[in-house]
């Protein structure tokens, strides 16, 4: 799959900038202006910061082709209620799994969105669920949105393993063997909460191994007032 | 859940606005600007369009105060590697099963983020998977895409019911039975790739209620020719 973000006779160069720099945050570069009304400078470059080059290699074309795609998005702020049948939509959670291939991502005009001529060219419309009070969101946080979604980075986390886990609660048993508690059950149930709160927690190996070095400086310090 | 977020040293007032737009996009009112660097003036209005009222609700506070809330989360663009805990993150997508209460959603200065004491301060540190090529977002984009994950809106779906989508399929099988298929299992498989194809199209009722409507008026066409 591969993603194109198509600007529909964008009006604000701020905010195609902004969108150039959103792309860069989440691996995106195709570019596409639709006969933009706005001029592409220095307000663009600024909001774009880093995404200088996404901004210049945007294609600027006359008009929006949707022969060139195997999968056209439109992207709308109104529902489609029951009668309208173009803005019946999909939410951006369920977008993922339907794209394959060439995908234009089409945002419409600050002012008006996308015409329904436009709408009937999509094959599936998308919609961000937002208040009914105020729908209609700025199109680069439209953008940041749907992106954020389609993308396919993930954050790498190096979870504690198993064994890394079963090592703190391991030394936690030790020191608390040495621990008199009124009654008996009261060691096992600190054992089973710390078990469960350590398999909630996402417990990075890192943490595992700062929390066994807790408890075994405790046991170190138990042993030595023993002595 | 009441989220509330909060800006530390914010420093460009477009950002400001923004911010309170889209927070009004999602249904959230609680800003609370923290020392701002930056007047709150008319390009942060401007920027904030309909959600003037968010803006001028904006509490503005020397200090951070984390005792004032049940749950303080922080935001990073930078991973935490293996050793800096401190930056030990979630993705914006595990968040929302792990707050309640009051929740403070913390922003940095656009410039530099949030100071590690700051950091220090949160129960928990979110992470929105980026590009490593230019990992930094826009604040008002992190806050979009962390506003839209938490947010509680959803979208209202008239999905055609059962009997709905079996009405459909009845009609068409009434029009193929008219149709002569050279080998008889066709007419099976048609039946059968419209039942699935329906089953996985989300078909709205309105849109049921148009393909029984084409199904019928080939049906009452197919009967005038054969009269």
């Amino acid at each position: 799959m591969k993603i194109y973000v198509v600007l529909i006779e964008p009006e604000e160069e701020g905010n195609v900038g902004a969108i150039a720099r959103v792309m860069k945050n989440f691996g995106f570069k195709e570019l596409v202006l639709v006969n933009p009304k706005c001029e592409i400078g220095q307000e663009a470059y600024a909001r774009a910061m880093h995404a200088r080059d996404v901004l210049k290699g945007a294609k600027v074309v006359k008009e929006f082709d949707p022969s060139e795609y195997d999968f056209v998005v439109g992207t709308t702020a109104k529902g489609g209620g029951f009668y309208n049948v173009r803005r019946f939509s999909v939410t951006p959670k369920e977008l993922r799994g339907r794209l394959s291939g060439k995908v234009a991502l089409l945002f419409g005009r600050e002012s008006t969105g996308l015409k329904n001529e436009e709408l009937e060219m999509c094959d599936l419309v998308v919609r961000i669920p937002t208040s009914k009070k105020y729908p209609t969101m700025n199109v680069s946080h439209a953008c940041a949105i749907l992106l954020y979604e389609l993308s396919s980075l993930k954050e790498e986390k190096r979870l504690a393993k198993k064994e890394e886990k079963e090592a703190v609660l391991r030394i936690a048993k030790e020191v608390l063997s040495k621990v008199k508690f009124r009654r008996p059950s009261q060691g096992r149930t600190i054992l089973l909460t710390l078990k469960r709160v350590l398999g909630r927690a996402e417990l990075r190996r890192r943490e595992a191994y700062t929390l066994a070095g807790m408890f075994r400086s405790i046991r170190n310090a138990m042993k030595d007032e023993g002595s």
